[in-house]
């Protein structure tokens, strides 16, 4: 008999359902008794006491479900680590919760954030088990994350979608990609879609490249061009910047963001109009593409033979094209990021995409 | 023997492809010999005289295909009338090119602002025929216009994305449907996704109504609350101004757009997260729908049956599920709204969507 | 207090519910008291008094999802005349489990089988209320039903995937669209995806023609012929064989549908390869697109208003743009079916479509 | 300056298109000269000299088109060897339609027939590079091929579509995936869908098995069952029989598909109704997915790489995350099948998917 409590935290993704399944499915049909705590919006849930008693219906029919039937919310790690308003101690708080359930073991599913504090609960004795969810994929120790590939998806058909318009008005059009860290998805949707121009915030751009490619475009007959923007795309000089400088005239710009900068400097130097389009949240939504219903299926898969072989402490990971399990305190405070010279920068080059450097 | 002339002026959308294939493979089937000449980028193309010589080969295969393979442009009516830089009068061109190349007709794809010029053109003596195009369906004379259910399955698509992330995190999320004058595309892709709120220009909003329906819905147990704006909602108080008034007062807003407005106004009263999204032009994008491609196959075809016939001076559209004619003099300048007694917003209320009204 | 039963009778379809969603949601922001009884799997459910209580949360987030909640079942108007292998009368039953739940109404969902027998019900002195539910789009006395448009936009994504693949190959492919008696689906998904050549049973085809119309497109240059085939397509000498003949040619047709018939009479004559695809049930399944949702949703909340006003005995449609009432009487035993005159057919012939007529 | 010719050979497949273009634009962009030959319809337009010359133009916007804009053709291999029926021996006429052109590499994109094919010009002293192209995944050498995860998600959306209708009938539902030698289409079709039984050629299967199967499920309560079966599966009996018996055995078997062999049968063990659906080749068929666009761009791209630097004799493929060139000897004549104990059956079986077995 096994006492395992779930929660999923951070921003949510496509295919958190679909892993949530495949560790209780397959829990359930090794034979072992099960009981399921489900933790309500993510940490806050473990923090608070707030949960549900799930039974195998509770996951029947959600494989192609957005969304997570948990409820999430993003808990930052120092936030963690302070007292809340009555002066609870949080740690202590979720420890006492884990403790008095009697769990033998807490699954979390989250992203570089959900991590730390993840890693934290280990640290303090806890058995964890974590799985990687996030749009991002930008998670240390894993070749892939689930919701990157649903992200992808959905970017592309949004590039997609523009891609008639700007063909029929022959303007300059921005789609800022979600990505604040890691250019990963930006790209990705860059090149499904034939963006003609990718800005990513681990290759800071120069917005004189970013014209000359616009105008190399025109000169080849172009009527128009696409650029896909990450939320997190930088300029060379701002790259120069310390964190604090930068984040300081964040805070104080003109603009909601980036993509908007980028593309009031284009109208300024080309007198062209540019039109800026924001998918937004969207990114994170609707029904899981195959690709991520399966991955996540499997790697759930393989976090309940761990647990019941009763093997703690690791994120259930993807490397070469194996499941794995990585210990937590590798993957606790990294992030993975696009190397500027990865394959994949080199190819898109070849293909003709400028990255504004 | 015909001599045509093609063009799509204002906003692209969805399926102007569609119907100008109708338009040519119906001529060309009836054994006719037809000349097609296509001109770039709307009225532009016809005031400079630039256009390509088509022929049925050019239509093959643009079925299914967004934009337009002619280009368009917006040129306002009043900048019709006025001489261009260089002091030509642009409808004088107009005439002009279209006597050069000896046309039997020109067919003219477009919504409001281009059956305007159209009227005008066919005023000043050219035969016109039109087809309603627009992502708005806010033409007079007609039930139905292309671009309209398309984009509805865009913006729906987007709130159901946003539909999964709202109910994970249990926040308000506000989606930005296009329509800066009716409300049409926005109230039935807030009936399609199962928006709680609808906001549209026809119905003006009372701020304290909508929160009031935000805290209706946490009462009855439900963690979120999704509102779709259109682009031209307006509040109460700001229906009350004057046209100019209101102008000047959109011009120094604070924010970008109606929607940051409300999502302000909604954080400032009940202290909750609201999120914006804005699809922007992908909802003018990418493949027609089955429905449109049907609709606008069948409207170009019995425009090229008028045609055949001789017959000018009229939009070709769609009232009581018939494809009839209207004389364009009855369409130019005229703004078909949603009523607000409309049944399509009784049954919205039965089903317990609040209008902030 | 309203007492109300509900039941979906024959094939599932798309937006089911969402139809019943309307129906109750009406009802309870009405402000009535309602109790909601959902009998199962169609009549079976009502003949042997199956059912579950429904309440508001059992409507909360099946806007968008496929099939129905109470299952359904076909039991053809014979056998619901018939006693059951118990001797039990199915009628007498019916009127039984309604009284005895002093019911004041039955909603009824289905199509043209389930409407015989809810008129019967009606005569019998029930209190019926039904909703216009197919795929075929053939029930009398509406101008469209829900579930169609869905059905539609699968059959057109089947047809514009094997577009790719017949333009690669050159081949002859033929596509089965569902409806063994009307061809409304297979013309529009025709319409829509651009089909060569379009079967329906309204028009016998002679298959003599289709070969013509295969061999122009080849001597115009046209690599590939794609067609659209109706489940209940039917020759020119079949279609004057009495009923009884016909049925006894279908019953021992070599083939095991008319598409496989047509496939092999084309490869006989033409030499030429055949591909047969049979999308099948999948044109059934899925999410209801937009269209659907939004349709299904205002009958249902004209339904909830109709039963609250006590008025009974009829069909809630669709007629010239407004929702009415159809009297049950009207919509019993009576098909729907495409006039080979009618416009559409006319427009898809000038589009270049042969119907093999 | 270079010389290269282009073909694509055998059923075709999702980002042919995106594969072509990745080559040619890379070469493009690396400032090369180069001329590009198309020769149509796979190799009977190298056998017969039947071309096209392409510019950059021909490579605009097809990154996103299903199909291949130089058409495909099946030649097995073993007619390559036989002289056509003129008594042209076809090997020395590919052979001297390359000199004649005196190309300096070609390209080919296909799957396992056309490698074997492409190897043996190899062996005959032309310079060859090829791209594994297979919504099959059976390419040996090559983790992946592109084709692959379009048909995926194809296969899977049809499957979805299908589970409303299962759980509203309550009916047993089969889905024949294509795949006549391996599973991996069926198997992650199976997987993303929920699939309750998926039969693949690597694993026989025991009708006795699956009824069982059917059997537990509905003990459980389920009402439906669906089953993933790929064109190819075999029983354990038949899996006994040498090959040549079992192609007679194909030759004569009563259905026309496995499918229905299993249907058949479990009609017979369990009296419930089968239904099948075929969806053929529309898997094939359509706009390649995001994940294929992205993999075929970035193989096109490494493949212009390699001509550029004169490295023939390889095929692009991808192995551990990392794009490399595998020798074409290697690659002809071999089969890359599932492993029946690779760790995804595993995770499949945990997560309560009988394979028959």
């Amino acid at each position: 008999m096994k006492r395992i409590g779930l929660l999923t935290s951070g921003g949510d993704c496509q295919a958190l359902n679909a892993a949530m399944r495949g560790v209780v499915k397959s829990m359930y049909n090794s034979g072992e008794q099960i009981e399921v705590y489900g933790f309500l919006n993510g940490y806050q849930g473990l923090i608070y006491g707030n949960y549900r008693m799930l039974d195998p219906s509770d996951f029947s029919g959600i494989l192609t479900r957005g969304g997570t039937i948990l409820g999430s919310s993003r808990t930052p790690f120092k936030t963690i680590r302070e007292p809340d308003e009555k002066g609870l101690n949080k740690v202590e708080a979720m420890k006492h919760n884990y403790h008095k359930r009697n769990l033998d073991c807490l699954v979390i599913l989250g992203g570089n954030g959900t991590h730390k504090t993840a890693n934290l609960l280990r640290e303090e004795g806890l058995n964890i088990v974590t799985l990687p969810k996030t749009i991002d994929n930008d998670l240390w120790g894993t070749d892939m994350t689930f919701g990157f590939q649903s992200a992808v998806d959905i970017a592309t058909n949004v590039i997609d979608a523009i891609h008639t318009t700007a063909d029929s008005h022959g303007r300059v059009f921005i789609v800022e990609v979600m990505g604040h860290k890691v250019g990963f998805l930006t790209l990705n949707a860059g090149l499904a879609s034939g963006a003609d121009i990718i800005l990513i915030p681990e290759i800071p751009y120069d917005i004189d490249k970013v014209v000359e490619a616009i105008n190399r475009r025109k000169e080849r007959g172009a009527s128009f061009t696409i650029i896909a923007v990450a939320e997190g795309a930088i300029s060379k000089e701002d790259a120069k910047l310390s964190k604090k400088e930068y984040k300081k005239k964040l805070a104080n710009r003109e603009h909601p963001s980036v993509s908007y900068e980028v593309a009031s400097e284009i109208e300024k130097r080309t007198g062209q109009e540019v039109r800026v389009t924001v998918p937004g949240h969207m990114q994170r939504g609707g029904s899981p593409c195959p690709y991520d219903r399966v991955f996540a299926s499997r790697l759930g898969a393989e976090a309940g033979k761990l647990i019941l072989k009763g093997e703690y402490g690791f994120m259930v990971g993807y490397r070469n094209r194996e499941i794995v399990k990585v210990p937590l305190e590798e993957v606790a405070g990294k992030l993975k990021m696009l190397e500027p010279k990865a394959s994949i920068i080199k190819e898109a080059k070849l293909l003709g995409i400028s990255f504004g450097d």
